[in-house]
């Protein structure tokens, strides 16, 4: 394995080679290969470890194992300990959620602080594997079929050509000890199941069956790339921009066998999901049209032109001091509470009144727009790059409205709260903010 | 079951209203709700059912069950009789493809002779579901993930997009009856065992999955149409053909991020296999090639050249009378026999030897050659047609040699008998040609 991963990092992930890394570690048998391995390897790494608390002694276990593991093999450490319960409550998110915020938010800090180059992870073929299965059973393009990404950024993931097969033989053959994994949280159930049920099964129809996986997997990233080219190549030639709108040349698009592929590729990212209107829209006489949230796609002569569906009114409105309803644009109630509720509320937020400066804003979102996601110790943060992580259609970015106090924002309403306004110990008077 | 198709016959094969349809039906569930529905649907059906002889008195007794369905229900009915077991024998065939070769020969003489437009098969959403599946197993690209086609030529699958549950359920509903079929036989284990062990499990996870499968069906059928467009929109900038070469400008190539996938998808079909050599290749110096069975990818100056690989010498070889043994192009021996030997060989033939014409030649295909393949009652087929019914690739046609009979092929080395030298009652020498 060793071998093997020498080549495929020289072929594939040349400019590791003198970067700082910092390793993803929780203990478990493919992080500890990874770390094994590019010890090995001579790479410059250190180890980051969290303990997110939630299995007492045995989160406790893993972070000494861990540090003993560290020493003995002179490697940098750094370990960190959160009280994920707590913070899953306070921003009301899931546990595998807000695990994962804690996670990542700490790695690229450490990053950012240590000069660290790249974070790498232990994920592999079965992971791919795995998440193959999961897009398969719940519906996807092949975007879902492509296995886990090698490179997202600043985070790697150099043994994805391996199976969870050859880690442990190589665990085996080098006397590594491990803790069980229990990190591996997301979709649990589903994954197990898949793991235990279908898997084995596919392995024991193809002994070969890891290795023609990952050439399918090759074999569809090279099919996607393509596909993503000619929708650009063609949408060059078919659709001409004007200000808002686009103008999709219908005599230039029927000239192409698979037409529908094209307006699939272009609209999906609108929201739109009547395809059968859509397709018959071309035929259609002028002044039909098919609506999606958000968005209207009109047949005008040789044209079927895409344009945002205008908001009938000022998009701004206020929420003066001492008012407890509005009704516009939706319903949202403002009351004091004694307490913040400790179940998770996505239609609600509760806030240091005092913080608050009136009227608030109710308003879309606008290019240039920041706020401090909660959770994040007052980072900021783009409101467009916090909607382009959570993977958010333009449709839905549209019908986001954001709750503002001043130009601050104190809430992306039913999505996410603003650190700055969070209540505190010190808090005397909590507002609870609730969409109706 | 019947609305829904009916809408699906409207908006995807509205040709079919006031065609002539040949139902291939076996007696199974599948095939007896395909005639029940079109029936129903008023259109113009006739029934064609095989018996193949392979389970005896079950058989028989599928014939007699289909008979008397018809006759109750006023359909017209066509049944033949096939020595499935005598046919694999005699051409050393599997039983599997003999019943598959025995029953599409009769489907089209059948559809010829009586004026008949389309045939009609049974497959649905779980024959592409398993399908699928067993693609996934062995290794695939897209092709082999977007189910199974809606039309091929004159053979049409209207139930494809309707799941075994859907069937059971139209079946019972409408107090069909059926016999156990057993004709799907084609890789029955690995179907089964997906079909019992994988299937389920997906379906478990998701109550709607077949839904949310044909969804994904249909998204990678679009993105695999997609693909071939850029594949070809940028092979035309990209690439020049002169004569028997074609010239890719490196410089331009190299200008798509993912060059990559379009040398794999180009260069693919010419059997090439060393693909890091090939990604290379454009970087190497000059006079630096890569070769498959057949062709050579040349790096000269800006461009790589893909043409194929000269035969050193002349193409023909005689094998004059009485030789009993050729060294070139490869050992081919010719010994009379006192009969034909009963189990599979590939790489030898029996022939009766009063129909060969000596010398009898070796040569490579050529466009335009024609034969009678063995067991299709002396119909004459097109070499290339044969390859392409084949699914050979282009290096795999340039290494097929022919043995001929003056201008007559005999044989299709390795691959496929003529019908016209075949032995027979009346034979009184048996010559046995065989590759060494």
């Amino acid at each position: 394995m060793l071998l093997k991963l020498q080549k495929h990092l020289n072929q594939n992930l040349p400019f590791l080679q003198d970067k700082k890394l910092l390793l993803a570690v929780s203990g478990g048998i493919d992080s500890m290969v990874l770390v094994h391995l590019f010890q090995k390897l001579n790479y410059d790494i250190t180890i980051a470890h969290c303990n997110f608390g939630l299995r007492g002694d045995e989160s406790d276990g893993d972070e000494n194992f861990i540090k003993d593991y560290a020493s003995k093999n002179n490697i940098k450490i750094f370990v960190t300990h959160f009280d994920t319960n707590k913070y899953a409550l306070d921003f009301k998110l899931s546990i595998q959620l807000s695990a994962r915020q804690l996670r990542y938010n700490w790695f690229y800090d450490l990053m950012k602080e240590k000069q660290l180059d790249y974070l790498l992870t232990a994920h592999h073929l079965d992971d791919s594997l795995e998440t193959f299965l999961i897009n398969l059973s719940r519906g996807t393009g092949i975007e879902g079929l492509t296995g886990i990404p090698q490179q997202n950024d600043k985070i790697i993931r150099p043994l994805l050509p391996f199976s969870r097969n050859e880690i442990e033989e190589y665990a085996k053959e080098n006397n590594i000890s491990w803790r069980e994994d229990s990190s591996n949280a997301s979709n649990k159930y589903l994954r197990n199941k898949l793991r235990h049920d279908v898997v084995p099964v596919l392995k024991s129809l193809n002994t070969s069956f890891m290795d023609s996986f990952q050439d399918t997997l090759i074999h569809l990233q090279q099919t996607q790339s393509l596909a993503e080219d000619a929708s650009v190549l063609v949408y060059k030639q078919v659709v001409t921009e004007k200000e808002n709108q686009k103008h999709i040349n219908i005599n230039e698009l029927k000239r192409l066998p698979n037409y529908k592929a094209y307006l699939y590729q272009w609209l999906n990212p609108f929201g739109f999901t009547a395809w059968y209107d859509i397709y018959e829209l071309s035929d259609s006489q002028s002044g039909k049209q098919v609506l999606s949230d958000g968005y209207r796609l009109l047949k005008d002569r040789e044209y079927l032109i895409l344009e945002p569906i205008e908001e009938p009114v000022t998009n701004v409105y206020e929420i003066p001091e001492g008012i407890t309803e509005i009704s516009q644009p939706f319903p949202i109630r403002l009351i004091s509470v004694n307490k913040t509720l400790k179940k998770i509320e996505n239609n609600a937020i509760y806030v240091d009144a005092a913080t608050l400066k009136f009227p608030l804003f109710a308003r879309k979102w606008q290019e240039g727009d920041y706020f401090c996601p909660a959770g994040m110790k007052g980072q900021r943060k783009k409101v467009s790059k916090y909607f382009k992580d959570e993977k958010m259609s333009l449709s839905e970015k549209e019908k986001t409205w954001l709750l503002c106090s001043g130009d601050q924002v104190v809430w992306i309403i039913n999505k996410r709260a603003d650190e700055r306004f969070k209540v505190t110990s010190q808090t005397t008077q909590i507002l609870k903010i609730e969409v109706l």
